[in-house]
Parts: structure tokens; C-alpha cells; sequence
């Protein structure tokens, strides 16, 4: 898989593509990540890529001629499976979204920033909008870093152990049961007696019903 | 507002801290970001941080040990509002949620790894867990940038035009409307005439109208 990510922040995004689970499968090259600098694409020599909103109000808009310019060097590089934008008011990110999206081959995540990007990127080159939730964050490239880490956790290969992708919470719409490890008490805190009895079925069981109370408790909106 | 993340990758975390927004307000002082290397609180000489979960399974559980001594350093030192687990079964984050937490003086955000914490870190120190949507990341590293991101940039003085926040997507249950920018025709897509008419009361119609618009089409969930 290769991930173009289009950003005014490429220095903000370093660090969670340099460690953990992203770094190792960029090392063992499952996926290539690679940003591009949207001020390079600009033409005015202020590399200016934002501009007052048409018709007034708070806040910048990003202009369209940098991003169209970005975006059409990259596809005639190569073939895009989808052109994904970073938006508060996108499609919201769910797990069956990133088990699509890890299916892909080639993607774009254009990066939003200050009031978002001319509505005319959207018609233009845009395929999937995505929000990673129902808040608003100061720029799309955390939400990107999120993506990418849902997504990319989920190629073969890149997690070491792949059972323990699949018996995550959401994958079958129940929340995780608790968990314990050592040690089996902890200042007057026992772990579930259970959990200690080795008797296999009982505790699969156990964790079954767990994982529905919880469910039921939290997230009843899971079940329906 | 002071905010203590303790995690096992503060690497991961160093970027987003030191760009944008984010920067701009801790170096204003109108926040302090702390994080906590987990592995500085073991006590055994290999620095581990999880283990085994009992009762058998794939991935591992982050002890408690390490964590309870961080978090009661950290309490012995000054009286925390709360302490945040980032887990994709707690509460799911929005702009509400945000401004709450916004409005705090100290937080302890308590990234999850592998399967999560020793459930007893939970019912002993814990007072609000927080997911940042449906979707399984590889830590809770990324999910607490997330909501530093959402709550700092809401501190007074963070944001350069304060109304820029308030006009923002979710404060008022309405998506956004669509936005342009200079040029007024590109590559023959043009501006809506009307944001070019200079007709305010006409413009703040069209966009109020247009934000209903798009939120009855793409999420009129927000409208129940």
C-alpha cells in the first residue's frame, strides 16, 4: 500500500510515522507513507496556500490551485484508488471503513486546516470524506495519523500476532471484557477467580458475558 | 491547564506537540504538556511494562504497577480534575465533551497499549475513559493527541480569532457550509455568485441554508 498524505504540516506528522507499529511496517515495507508540503505547489512567492473566504467571516480557506496542482502531479504518477479528505463533516471513521480502506493500494489524505479547503477541491478531485469523529481538531493531520494507524494496523503482516487484530473491540461489535495480568493481587486487588481456574471453555465462557454486560452497559447502540 | 500523558512512546507523541497550534499555546503558557515514560516506574530490570493476560489469550495487558506508582506520584503532587483512559470501549469524544474538559486545571491521560490495562488500574484510578471514535488504533498515543488537540485549541487566547472556534462545525449541531476562496473561476468552476454579491444578510441566509443542507443530507442525526 502507499499513502500520499497532502499537508501545510509535514513536521507535525513526523513523529507517529517514526515509532511503533507504523515504523515497523514502513521498515518491512508493507506500506510507504510520503508526505507532500503544499507550499511547494504554490506559485506566489509568499507560498501563500490559504485566502479570505468569498463573502466574508472568521477563519482562512484553503485555496484550490495548490491542492489541484498536488493532486494531479500525484495521479499522473500512478492510479488512486480514492482521494480521502480529512473533514469534520465527513463520512465517520468506523472500523468497517478502515478494514475497506486496508484493502486499497494506492490512497491520497488531503489535510484540512483553518475553515477547510474551496469547496470546488471537493468537487473536483475529493472521493471519500472522512471525520474521525464529532469534534474539531485544529488541522486534518492528526486525523490522517489516525487513519493510517486503523488502516495500516490491519495489513497482514504488520502486526506481529494477527489473532489479536481480530478479536479487537468492534471487529465483531461487542466492547473488549476486562483484562489482567500480574500479579493475581495488587494492594488488596484480586484478579477474577476465574481468570486463575485454567479451565479453558468456562473462562471463554466468562468473557463472553462480560464482554455483552459491557456492551449493554456502554454502548447499547452496538447491539441493535 | 496542565496536562500529564503517561505512555510507553513518548517518542511517538513529540511531533504534533511541537507544530501548529499546539506549540503556539504551550509556548504562550496557556498550557503545559508533560509525558511520562511508563518504563521509568518498573521496578524489574528488564523495564517491562505488560504481560500475559490471565486466563490465556493473544496480546498482552499493561500491569498495574507501573501505572498506579506514576499516577500516585503525579496525585502526591498536585490534585488532578481527572484521569483520562484512552480506550476504544469509554465514552465516545465530541465537541461537548471538549469544551468540558477544556474548561479544567489538571488532567491525567492514560494511553491504553496492546489489549489495555490491568482492569484494577481502572476501578482504582480512573475517573473518565474516553474513546475518539469506533475504530481500533495501535496505542492510545495518537487518540490523546486527539483530545489535547480538541480541548487546547478552546483555552482562551489558543486560537487567534475566537470566533473562529465558535463558528466551527458541531458547536451548534450544524455541519459547515461550503467555503471559497480567491480565484472566483478556476479551471471554469466558479464561486457561487451570491458570496460575491456583498449582500451579507442574503450570504448569512444562503449559508445557514446551506449548512442545513448538508447536515440533513449527511448526518441528520446531528438534528435530533
Amino acid at each position: 500500500m502507499r499513502i500520499d498524505i497532502i499537508t501545510v504540516l509535514p513536521e507535525l506528522l513526523k513523529s507517529p510515522f517514526e515509532a511503533s507499529i507504523l515504523k515497523r511496517a514502513i521498515e518491512k515495507g508493507l506500506v510507504e507513507v510520503h508526505f507532500h508540503n503544499l507550499r511547494d505547489y504554490t506559485t506566489n512567492k509568499y507560498k501563500q496556500v490559504d485566502d479570505y473566504q468569498f463573502g466574508g467571516g472568521a477563519g482562512m480557506v484553503m485555496m484550490i490551485e495548490p491542492i489541484d496542482k498536488c493532486i494531479s502531479q500525484l495521479k499522473s504518477e500512478r492510479d488512486y484508488d480514492d482521494v480521502i479528505y480529512m473533514t469534520p463533516d465527513g463520512n465517520t471513521l468506523n472500523q468497517s471503513i478502515a478494514n475497506g480502506l486496508s484493502l486499497k493500494e494506492n490512497l491520497i489524505i488531503l489535510c484540512g486546516h483553518y475553515k477547510g479547503v474551496d469547496q470546488r477541491v471537493r468537487d473536483m478531485h475529493v472521493t471519500k470524506e472522512i471525520s474521525i469523529g464529532d469534534y474539531v481538531l485544529s488541522g486534518g493531520e492528526l486525523a490522517a495519523a489516525v487513519v493510517c494507524d486503523a488502516v495500516i494496523r490491519l495489513i497482514p503482516g504488520v502486526l506481529n500476532d494477527e489473532t489479536s487484530a481480530l478479536t479487537d473491540t468492534f471487529q465483531d461489535n461487542l466492547l473488549a471484557p476486562p483484562v489482567y495480568t500480574r500479579p493475581a493481587e495488587y494492594k488488596g486487588m484480586e484478579v477474577p477467580e476465574i481468570l486463575l481456574s485454567g479451565n479453558f471453555p468456562k473462562i471463554e465462557k466468562w468473557r463472553e458475558e462480560q464482554a455483552l454486560e459491557r456492551t449493554k452497559a456502554r454502548r447499547p447502540d452496538l447491539l441493535e
